[in-house]
């Protein structure tokens, strides 16, 4: 799988996240796809919160997932997709801040399991604040007729 | 603080579950609140799917978290509160169903601690499918201003 | 892989423990073998102890990894064999006991990935205190010559 | 806590790594303390393998756990101590070397909780191999007579 478009892994994934629901809902922004890393942005909102006003640590968990995920896609196979198996999320700074930046980088790559690291910050006035980290095993699915793209 | 009055947690539950944006834009309910256990339902709705068409891993994470943040809420004394420190998911069938539901349950009660375990079940016609479970680490939380109810 | 001879999963899941040498050293005994439900024991000693003089979390997690393990070795074919892709641990009560059970347990079986979940009590005078749990997810492997049995 | 003797930070971890059985027992030696990052280094022997012959994972799991909960104590004051409340490891490469490097590094520093990230590495002929990763928390601990060095 050496000598793979990149163009190509840019427009499969963009495509992809454009079928997410809960990225639109969200009001995820896909914004740098690289070989290996993906980054998310997405800006503060009333009803992404929790009971604090804070960013709920899911929608942490869901911007995070999208971005390994993604960091997944860029060096898989075209006809290949991910599953994510599980992953980890640690919530270090309460999610305040006007808008975050969420990426998703490859530690391990492999032909059926892929390991991705995640970390999310807080973007403001100053510099980015580091609010969660993420690691997650995801899957390499292949032949599988509802899961594909 | 035993002999702890069990209408007023569930009150206070209610109230902290109505103040997180995230879980009415989820379109999830509180639907079970007893000592030590938290239920939340949600109705599949597409905004709330990954790539393809399963109910999105941070969705599933999200309705985990809060219940099992709020499972931790009934077993600490009123003026506390609580974060989610970290957890973990796994994902172990795809999200695909009419309806969700999500189960939080105190593991181990603490003074400043507390471990719940989550599970997250696809409900249609026929049995329950566990889809998802959670093992979360919450955070008992007085005396700050800006962490409340 | 129905009417699997149980007789032989309990030789097969024996034999395998016999071969880790971190299981001889640490101590630890094979107790229970059953369908999807593994337990293994361990005698305090000093010599498995952190700085504090309780049980190490390494050696926690080396007796929950084997008994979830092996929980899945009884499901799955006899040709087949199991590694562990990643597992999280939580230490809910200092390790301080004259005897420790570990008991992993399959929560979701499949072709590929298992997960299981194991608990992990300190036995002594008066009941079994919950001192840690696991949750794992393992791989079915086959048909490589580095890992079998 | 700034202006803290380094050299004191040294001396009281590696007075506690001389207290842990269990690296004894594994023939772990503390290679580098740094402040927010400690090495431990490990020879290959038989009595720490799984199975199939490689290092278990509760081995990688109890060094890198040491690892990072010794990078916590680096950055925290003297009298406190570190118990780890969870941790997840990856295991990404089977435990196959010589000799084994278990490095530790703080994340995230904090008066209560500490998340720290630890890496292993096969060393060999040839360049070191990434063969798992850990994100642990760690709790501080202060006035515990049970919890002390």
């Amino acid at each position: 799988m050496n000598g793979r478009d990149t163009g190509d892994f840019r427009e499969r994934v963009r495509r992809s996240f454009d079928k997410q629901g809960a990225m639109a809902m969200l009001g995820a922004e896909l914004t740098r796809v690289e070989p290996a890393l993906v980054e998310i942005e997405l800006p503060f909102d009333q009803k992404l919160t929790q009971q604090h006003g804070f960013l709920h640590a899911g929608v942490i968990s869901a911007a995070l997932d999208s971005a390994c995920g993604y960091a997944a896609y860029t060096v898989i196979d075209p006809e290949a997709s991910i599953l994510t198996i599980e992953f980890k999320v640690n919530l270090m700074s309460p999610g305040r801040g006007e808008r975050f930046l969420f990426r998703g980088e490859i530690t391990k790559p492999g032909s059926t399991i892929i390991v991705a690291d995640g970390r999310a910050y807080a973007i403001g006035d100053g510099p980015a604040k580091l609010i969660a980290s993420m690691t997650g095993t995801m899957m390499v699915i292949r032949g599988r007729q509802d899961v594909t793209g």
